[in-house]
This record gives C-alpha cells, sequence and structure tokens, in this order.
C-alpha cells in the first residue's frame, strides 16, 4: 500500500530535546504503514544547500525558507516529509506553515535544564564556555510555539509515548489510517 | 495508476535551446502515464533556494548541486524529477549523475546562432552589448555533454519529436512502460 497524502511534521525545539530520536521513530512507524517518509534535518541541510549559511537570525531564517521549500516539494508530491529544525523563530516557521499547506507543528517541549543536562555532543558545554555563538537557548533565543498542533513534553514522556501521542493525532485528523498503523 | 521507480532527467543546453518547453512537453505525457512529476528548473531553484548566489563558476556550481541534491531526494522516493538547468560544466553534471543515481541526461544540442535568433527574452542581446555577465555561450563557456543518454537537435526537431524520442528511449529502458504512455 502506498499513500497520495503527502504532509509535512515539523519537529521544533531546543538542541537535545529530542527531535532526532523522536522523528525516526515517527518515521519508521509511518514506513512500515506503507506511507513514503523523508528525513530533512538541519545536517542535511546545511551540508547539501545552506554550507554558506551560519547562525544568525537573519541565517537562520534563510535556512529554515531553503528547508521548507524542499518539504512543500516532498509533501506536494505524497511524500511525508519529516522535518526536525530547532527553527527558533515563530515568524518563520509560520511562513513555513504558510508555504508547506500540509503542516503539522510538533513542538517537544523540554526545560533548558534538561535539555543541557543531556547534551548529547557537548555543546551545551562548549556555548556556556563561549566556544560556540549564537547557541538556541545559551546565547540566541528560542520563541516557543503558541499553538502548536502537537505538543510533547519530552521531559516528562518517554519516545514511545511521545510517538503514540502524534500516531493518534495524525490518524484522528484522516492524515494516517489507524488501520494502516495498528492493524499491521 | 502509480510508479514507484523514480529518475531525474537532466535537461542541459544553451539558453534558448528549449529546456523549458520540451521539459514541460514530457512532464505532461508522464504526468497523463501516471508517474509523479515535478520540475526544477533555473527560475525556481535561485528564487527558493540559492538567492545568495550569482553566475561565476563556483556560484554556479553551487547552484547545481543544491539542485542536484533536491533531485535525488525526489527521485529517491519514487517521483520524476524533471530537472532543466543550463548547467554548462561537465564535471558538474557528472557529480549530479553520481549524487544521483538514477540519471538521464539529455542534452538539447542546437547552434549557437540558432538559439541566440530564437532570444525568447532578450538576453542575447544584452550579453552581448555587455549588459549582462557571464552569460554562457556569449561571455562563459558551455562544455557539451561527451556522452549524454539523449541528445536532441532542437534546431531540426521540433518539440513532439524530441519529446518522442525521450520516451522511446525511457520505454526501452525500462524507465516508463509503453502502455502507461502510449496505450492511455
Amino acid at each position: 500500500m502506498r499513500s497520495n497524502k503527502g504532509f509535512t511534521l515539523w519537529f521544533t525545539g531546543l538542541p537535545c530535546s529530542g527531535k532526532t530520536s523522536l522523528s525516526e521513530a515517527v518515521g519508521k512507524e509511518l514506513t512500515a504503514a506503507g506511507h513514503t517518509v523523508e528525513h530533512l534535518d538541519g545536517d542535511r541541510i546545511r551540508q547539501h544547500i545552506s554550507k554558506d549559511l551560519g547562525f544568525s537570525k537573519e541565517d537562520r531564517d534563510a535556512n529554515i525558507r531553503r528547508a521548507a521549500y524542499i518539504a512543500s516539494l516532498l509533501s506536494g508530491n505524497g511524500i511525508v516529509a519529516i522535518a526536525s529544525f530547532i527553527s527558533p523563530y515563530r515568524k518563520t516557521r509560520e511562513e513555513a506553515r504558510a508555504s508547506i499547506g500540509n503542516f503539522i507543528e510538533v513542538y517537544l517541549r523540554c526545560p533548558l535544564e534538561v535539555c543541557e543536562k543531556r547534551d548529547v555532543k557537548g555543546m551545551y558545554a562548549k556555548a556556556r564556555k563561549g566556544e560556540i555563538k549564537h547557541f538556541t537557548g545559551v546565547s540566541d533565543p528560542y520563541e516557543e510555539p503558541l499553538d502548536p498542533e502537537i505538543t510533547v513534553d519530552t521531559d516528562q514522556m518517554g519516545i514511545p509515548a511521545c510517538r503514540e501521542k502524534i500516531l493518534v493525532y495524525m490518524e484522528q485528523r484522516g492524515f494516517i489510517s489507524i488501520r494502516s498503523v495498528f492493524q499491521r
């Protein structure tokens, strides 16, 4: 089975809020359910599309606009684009929503202290020492979504519970069919 | 019917060699035959992805690399990407081929004089007056493909004949089924 319905799941949150792990977990389920899934994230887009860009507000915005354009090409053609970007600026996320259309904003809400304790790649430590400039949560702002489609509290819920919440939302809104996910 | 087989048709040639018209004609047939088709071209990519880039060799190469990445995302997910770019540098096209995989290079061969006579948007005239710098064929080189999958001589064949040549090639190599194109 292959679904024709493309959409974009847009994961936003602080560094180490769990975007990569959760997007992989959700992507796996959607693939198993017959959807065609493509992952977009900061590492990939900066490597292939945005080598010229840094981390000023202007550059971050340009990077997100490019990613949103690619997500719109994918989801406009029946692919599920799973986009994981810190994407700290509200207005830029709203632009992405407007340009993409079928857009589900997933906010990975997690207190800064918890994200910083996780510090998977030691980036917070470097940012605190001033070795990394423009680090979201430390020296750059993060503007929380005001009305995201889904909020998952990743300090309180594990990956499986977060994944379930997202899948149930998508099923209830008709983005996926319950049969495709739960009865395979 | 929806085909799962993605590939990239890469149209290269001088300005006014017919890339846009031919890519639209081929795209229409493929869509009618049940393929999911997305068009990528210089105007779109420069507007959405490469606003920062000009027309130096370095910038042209960067632009083509970004386009090739997007084409690879699309065709890797079952979409037919039709990419129309002057893409004047052989080595950069070969990079695109290597990174994309299912890649069909279509060379729109047309003498410079003929392209210049067409001059759809008056760009050749501006280039001759020096009002546009780095104009392929006038002040910038065009490196002909040495071994493209398909060559169409757009000064000698009309759009329908060129389109047919491309469709027959794709059918013979199994990229599309003859039934899907000719017996619908």
